[in-house]
């Protein structure tokens, strides 16, 4: 059931650069939609989402917000287990990203002082999907590095909040919820609507129209990255249960259809025993209709000669998630320079990255671990320059400039400095006037 | 010739509302040129650069590539006044960005390592506009930042560099230069061509056609920013000199038509006494023309009553680059929590930072700095987590985290992490076998 593929296959390289180079393609009428959508919102603001949400959802929105009295009252419904572990979860993740530290600096020459300060963003987005789904997960993920870093506004945008979700809301510091989804979300956070207060950054997943949508809003708001399907790369010698890490597999294949399960197996047999299982498990699974699915089309078992040939392969895929299940599992870990997190060992399955460790599962996908990196505290803040001069420095420094201006043809650059270094004032100015 | 309008005008808010909320609207026409280019180029690779450069360019590509004896026989005709400017600035943008340091981290707990490591990408491209405008430092302050984070490889695209710019390629530390420019050039990098390596983040700053590619495009590859119409405000009161003032605000506008020169003037003298040495040396300058329609279109003098107003203003454009020309300037600097670079004091023109000073003067505009950056060594790291448990850290948290997993309806993700907490292994394994 799981297809495999050999390192001594004559099109292995082929085979391997359509996994490597999976750079997404976005359909065009998903981007055209996407596109109106956000257009429709800019214009016409909360009539566009209440129009929005009757059409594409089926949904009356007669107010924007959750009220907060609502809020807390379907929150108030949740068990006290989930919600210990809900509290649990966030105390995890908040204890590891407070590690996650930004130092502003200074360097300071004679007459000179430079600076470079970090802040956090005012006020940041946080998508969370609806529908069947449930994700309470994503708002601790989402919404707690936010408010390390000193984010003072976190709003949650979902479609319709279960009772779980909106627990995890209050327990992640979230601030305000609104019940809008899709695209028109995103339009709404990126540029404001009477109800919806515009945002400095939208975060989290969401389906292929919110993926477009938060492409097309890129630059006028920050937005974390563009999430494309979930993926798990699993590494695999004989040292591994591969009971464990068929389970991976699966749990990675549950999520969605396009979910992507990848095995790298060091020989034919680990390939074999693990792929077996996988069809046990499959057979018990209560998604199994979805992982199955996700198998069958995305799923794919590479046989490979060594381990080190299979943390080459995890490098060159750059997955969301790899999964080290290799004897010295630290050791190869060690090696892992493109994935978005890493599974060290046979014991650390990918649901305790989902849920609980501590390091947020929204993570690069679609081979962006090659340039972009887990949310953290770093994606809520932002660095300002500060350059401060004075007039003696800047004499010393005015040839060189005018020089560099001058080679550009930007003689009015090259003005501002000799002006100051060496014309004269055009009044004379009482020394009380000076800064 | 400054528009000058008033804190006390009744439309005062609804014109600031215009210049505080410019987000980017990109003509159909472009979007569409530019998605066509990169298709193309994603098709049909170097036969497309070669194509497009001609059609629109008019310049013929025998090579993609300029080959290390052509760029060194360039740059050499560079003379030495100006290759002594360009060593020393890529000096000080060095000494500044090696204080912008990063810090992996670790949390130990009784059988649990979580950590998060930073690591350099390994493919960086710059992008450098050409044509009639030369652009070196656009080379030094994209490229250095890269080396600094410790990028193996930087390459710089740009349509036809000029000696001076292959001289501060050289002296930035480039390793690689293509002959290509336009949406053409990001689509190359992106994605690779027969010439051009597929590299892991696109910096730069480009035409409307570069900033839609850019857009296009990420996700797939790192982008720093789209980059808008460069753009000023300057805070000054009567302490200011007003023609050191003028000269700046004449330095940004003289960049094209589109650049944005914008006074926040304390008081109505100080407008008019600025606004009257801005005509007086427009008259001068040899970029007239050019600066002329950029004050004419976008430049503007923004009267208020006091320093504080001034300040909240350059808060809420949150510009590119904010002068702060005020009595106690760094007290005041000290309340800026929006804009790219802030340049303190009366002293610290635009042109320091542009050339010298040693901040990159490449900075997010048109209010992006509400949520991004200066262009530092933060932008070519990436984060990686990693998360390694024992099997009784594992049974500990079991129960809660597959008590989350089942209100998401994950029931797979809740078997993985049972069947390693609580279940029995399928096979019994040697003691060697394991990790």
């Amino acid at each position: 059931m799981l297809r495999t593929i050999f390192q001594s296959d004559p099109d292995f390289e082929s085979r391997l650069k359509l996994l490597a180079d999976r750079a997404g393609v976005v359909p065009d009428s998903v981007e055209a939609g996407a596109r109106a959508i956000v257009a429709q919102v800019r214009r016409e603001g909360d009539a566009a989402l209440r129009e929005l949400t009757r059409k594409l959802e089926k949904r009356d929105l007669p107010s924007i917000e959750l009220s907060r009295q609502e809020w807390k009252a379907s929150a108030a419904r949740v068990s006290s287990e989930v919600r210990a572990a809900l509290a649990q979860a966030v105390e995890r993740i908040r204890a590891y990203h407070e590690l996650e530290r930004y130092y502003s600096f200074e360097r300071k020459e004679e007459g000179i002082r430079l600076s470079c300060r970090y802040l956090p963003l005012a006020r940041v987005g946080v998508y969370v999907p609806g529908g069947t789904a449930r994700y309470p997960s994503t708002v601790l993920m989402s919404a707690v590095p936010a408010k390390v870093a000193g984010v003072r506004e976190v709003f949650m945008v979902t479609p319709g909040p279960s009772p779980e979700t909106l627990a995890a809301a209050e327990e992640a510091g979230v601030d305000r919820v609104f019940l809008v989804g899709g695209a028109q979300a995103v339009a709404a956070l990126a540029y404001g609507t009477e109800s919806v207060p515009r945002v400095d950054k939208i975060v989290g997943p969401g389906n292929a129209y919110v993926a477009a949508a938060k492409r097309l809003v890129f630059g006028d708001v920050g937005i974390e990255m563009i999430a494309g399907p979930t993926e798990v790369v699993i590494a695999a010698d004989r040292s591994a249960n591969p009971a464990w890490v068929a389970a991976d597999l699966l749990a990675q294949a549950e999520h969605d259809a396009f979910a992507v399960p990848i095995l790298v197996a060091v020989g034919r047999e680990v390939a074999l025993r693990i792929g077996e299982e996988v069809e046990r498990q499959l057979a018990e699974l209560p998604r199994r209709e979805i992982a199955g699915r996700a198998i069958a089309s995305q799923g794919v078992a590479i046989v490979v000669d060594d381990a080190e040939t299979a943390i080459a392969l995890v490098n060159r895929i750059a997955p969301e998630h790899a999964g080290i299940a290799l004897a010295n599992a630290r050791e190869w870990a060690d090696k892992v320079t493109a994935a978005g997190a890493v599974f060290v060992g046979e014991n650390a399955c990918e649901a305790l990255g989902d849920y609980f460790a501590g390091p947020s599962h929204v993570l690069p996908t679609g081979g962006s671990a090659r340039f972009s990196s887990p949310l953290g505290v770093g994606d809520f803040l932002k660095r300002t320059s500060f350059i401060e001069y004075d007039g003696a420095a800047l004499a010393r420094q005015a040839d060189a400039i005018a020089c560099i201006a001058e080679v550009e043809g930007l003689s009015g650059h090259a003005r501002s400095v000799l002006h100051r270094a060496k014309g004269k004032p055009i009044r004379q100015r009482e020394p009380s006037e000076r800064t």
